[in-house]
């Protein structure tokens, strides 16, 4: 089964967003956010199809607006 | 159980978008995403916790980005 784009385009945007952040650690930022760091890790290769909750909690982990999670996805 | 907000925020900006993009009925744009309409009905009262997939479908269906369907959370 191949990757959706926007699970790809996601994860990309969460690593991008935690790095720009910050948080060169998923295992720092993982224990800050309250998740699990093999989760952030899924989510960031795509191989997760995170809730709109955990969307949420990424972005109050990263201080940014939910919405700016999802700015690359079409 | 409270409602999460941001869960109260997707649904009201769900219905809003729906019906902005002509959409008068939820029974119509569930049948064109593909969707259940009580599902809908559910996720538009805060009542479900979507998944990225389904945002994303959602945002298809209305031919919006998905990023749009997040704009009011924060």
């Amino acid at each position: 089964m191949t990757t959706p784009a926007h699970r790809i385009a996601f994860g990309d945007q969460l690593r991008r967003l935690r790095q720009e952040h910050g948080w060169a650690s998923q295992e720092a930022f993982a224990h800050h956010a309250g998740l699990d760091r093999t989760y952030i890790s899924l989510i960031e290769r795509g191989r997760r199809n995170p809730t709109l909750d955990v969307i949420v909690r990424l972005a109050h982990a990263l201080e940014v607006q939910p919405a700016d999670l999802l700015t690359t996805l079409e």
